[in-house]
């Protein structure tokens, strides 16, 4: 069944949410969201900041990737590569600027902008976070901080169009929490039953 | 740190876990494992069973994959499409044949074979799980008990050489288990640290 949302125009529309991936990206910030959103029915792909192609995760996975980061309604960025500096991965991708910026672009026009572990801190870069409630790996809450953000220390912090989920498996919980928010208690636990999995404490929100 | 293990001459070798995916694969199924066994610091590769190329998981996913199911010491299964009767996943795949028959081919030089979801379905149609304890998704529980298999409804279920886990999100639960079983509970607890991430019950043993 495919999920829809009203438009201004009272016209029903399709919920489409892009997971914004990189070289050096981590696995499982990606694909946990991404399974809960699209067991919960979302229109959800991976993506890219450049142009279509190649991709190789922290770990060496190699994948094709067709999309590029467009104008989505959801916007979930990833970590990986932070706190070790990597070449590549989310501290390199900052550093560069490119995807900080097309990040900032996107939320302009998109319902939320949301991340997982480490790709908090790159909505940080991109000035997203900025006098906001959020949280990140915990390993990087001090650098977070320096960006001007009000560090929560919970698996999912909810500031309204701004979601952030701490490390790796928080990402589930990330998942299961904007199907919560969107499509209701119901649905959030009919996937939750279907992973087998359940939001681990309770949702911060504003 | 390479982790390593001594072979019957007292060599010291790394250990080597090789987790087959296919087309129409789910995704959380092999990167929930795949990232908590890497964390662990086992060599952990995504491998397919034909010839090296593409592979799509379930939702469309394209994965460039170069490896193929070696001789590695632990095999990871995957499921995806099994209930549903899929034309690509696990329940095809079983009926096809070549992968329920290379599993059991690797299974008898590894020291322990391992499934997530109808991963399990697999393991059971190569004749691997008969006369064992193992578990799957609760929804192919029926379809289990059909290939002589006494079904344990818990998230991980290990049967000494057969270690089996449950729907999706229970391939964490198998990660850090087989990080606790071969490396010791400090280093699982580490790791499940890092993911921010606990068993979410007792793991069943024979």
């Amino acid at each position: 069944m495919p999920l829809a949302h009203h438009d201004a125009t009272g016209e029903s529309v399709q919920v489409r949410i892009e997971i914004v991936i990189f070289d050096g990206f981590d696995e499982l910030d990606a694909f946990g969201p991404f399974e809960v959103l699209s067991a919960a029915g979302f229109d959800v792909e991976l993506v890219v900041v450049d142009k279509p192609g190649p991709v190789r995760s922290m770990r060496g996975v190699r994948l094709d990737v067709p999309g590029v980061l467009g104008r989505p309604d959801g916007i979930v960025a990833v970590g990986g590569g932070w706190m070790n500096r990597a070449e590549r991965g989310s501290w390199a991708q900052a550093q560069r600027g490119v995807l900080p910026a097309r990040l900032a672009d996107a939320a302009v026009s998109a319902r939320w902008t949301a991340s997982v572990c480490t790709g908090g801190m790159l909505l940080a870069a991109a000035g997203l976070l900025t006098g906001r409630n959020a949280t990140t790996n915990r390993a990087a809450f001090d650098e977070l901080r320096g960006y001007g953000v009000n560090v929560i220390a919970e698996r999912v912090v909810d500031d309204g169009d701004r979601i952030t989920a701490g490390a790796l498996s928080a990402g589930l919980d990330l998942g299961l929490w904007l199907t919560e928010r969107e499509l209701g208690a119901e649905r959030a636990a009919d996937v939750a039953a279907s992973i087998d999995f359940s939001l681990r404490s309770p949702v911060w929100r504003r």
